[in-house]
């Protein structure tokens, strides 16, 4: 049995909250061993003071810019999808205004991962349980239409079940299957927080064979780092017109040889 | 409070079985109004004998392709990410080996939206209950490592939720939020069902909002065919090799001219 519920009782968050102590007094009597906190990635960039001037948008997003994967223009401005500095491939970098303080706009915590891990350390400070965090946002994704929520940080939670080797129910060997439980997590945390509801943190219940101390597991499998894919090896690393444009710019370089 | 939960009691399931009599005796006694069940595909392929020899792979795999989006060779075969026929970019097509019977691979239903309908119709007229159906698959997606379940199918649920035009918690419209709900809904789905326990379907419970009549609903946001990006607005509708490729052609042919 799976559960997820919202936490209540959060206000605005500022620069320099502690937030690991309001996601805690928010859970008090609530929480189990075994449980994993989803935390919107919005409430850890305001705690972390991750604001911009809101004139600077679009400034914004070619700072956070590591890479372009593929741009867009439309009526009134361009859409662009890039890889950001903490290697996630979104929209606009993962820059929003939604949510956001007046005149800002927010980028995402510098290091998700850190994040969630320092999150985890205070709230299990505070409660003494065994937990996970799971830091989310909202991607759009190919061949998809909306959007879903994904883990962009993660701490005591493995994000990658591996299933291969193992067999299925009439005991044939699964074929390639590592499930992305940290995304699955994020988009079921999704389904009760909503994104109008000013409810920034779920708990997720009954995933326990999940929540893994640090100490206990490879960090390549524990850090939501582990659920992106390097460029080298992704078969979709630029857009399909961006691609096409390159090639046709070295074939034309080839014929002229 | 968001709720999931697997039924228990499916025995192997055979070309021309009732689905929908067996998955409302699984679940007699268990469903509420307003549930969704999360329905794995295989099952839906195998009670409407979509299957063939296993011999026959690779043959099946070009047969259910409309279109090649990307390929890449590996030591000892091919992996090869297509639109197949019922419009879902998948590695293989979605033809799949794991959980067949012997000498057997398994085709993904015909047409999973009228797979779900069925199915919804099935169990709604033994229960009684306003009830959802998603029919769910397991798929790779760029940029992510690891595999997520989506909604290929759906009936009576809406699978976008689209918040756009509407406020957050401090009155400001949110930006482009269309909310890919049904492909949540699988993945909360997947977290319990697994794949290795031979727990094919899944109770989720706590969506209501999102369980509509199909006369209540336009059909554009119903079926699980909303879910799917058409290739004339996908960034990604072809592998970065393939559309360099596509290019390069085109620029020696143009410099040739």
């Amino acid at each position: 049995m799976l559960s997820v519920f919202a936490l209540e009782g959060f206000g605005e968050i500022a620069a320099g909250d502690d937030l690991a102590a309001l996601i805690a007094d928010a859970a008090a009597g609530l929480l189990q061993d075994g449980d994993i906190l989803a935390v919107t990635s919005k409430i850890v960039s305001k705690a972390e003071g991750r604001a911009v001037a809101a004139a600077d948008r679009e400034q914004a997003i070619t700072d956070e810019t590591v890479r372009v994967v593929a741009s867009r223009e439309y009526p009134g401005g361009v859409t662009r999808i890039v890889e950001n500095r903490q290697g996630l491939v979104m929209a606009a970098a993962g820059v929003d205004t939604s949510n956001a303080p007046d005149g800002v706009v927010l980028l995402l915590p510098v290091d998700p991962d850190a994040s969630a891990r320092a999150l985890l350390e205070g709230v299990v400070r505070a409660t003494g349980l065994r937990l996970g965090v799971v830091i989310t946002d909202t991607a759009g994704r190919p061949w998809r239409e909306g959007q879903t929520d994904i883990a962009i940080g993660a701490a005591g939670v493995l994000v990658l079940d591996d299933l291969r080797g193992q067999t299925d129910a009439s005991g044939r060997r699964l074929e390639v299957t590592v499930a992305a439980v940290g995304d699955e997590i994020a988009g079921a945390a999704d389904l009760v927080k909503g994104k109008t509801s000013g409810n920034p943190v779920a708990v997720v219940r009954g995933l326990g064979h999940l929540v893994v101390s640090t100490a206990d597991a490879a960090a390549s499998v524990v850090g939501a780092r582990a659920l992106q894919r390097p460029s080298a090896t992704d078969m979709f690393r630029l857009g399909t017109a961006e691609a096409y444009a390159e090639g046709f710019a070295a074939g034309q370089a080839a014929a002229a040889r």
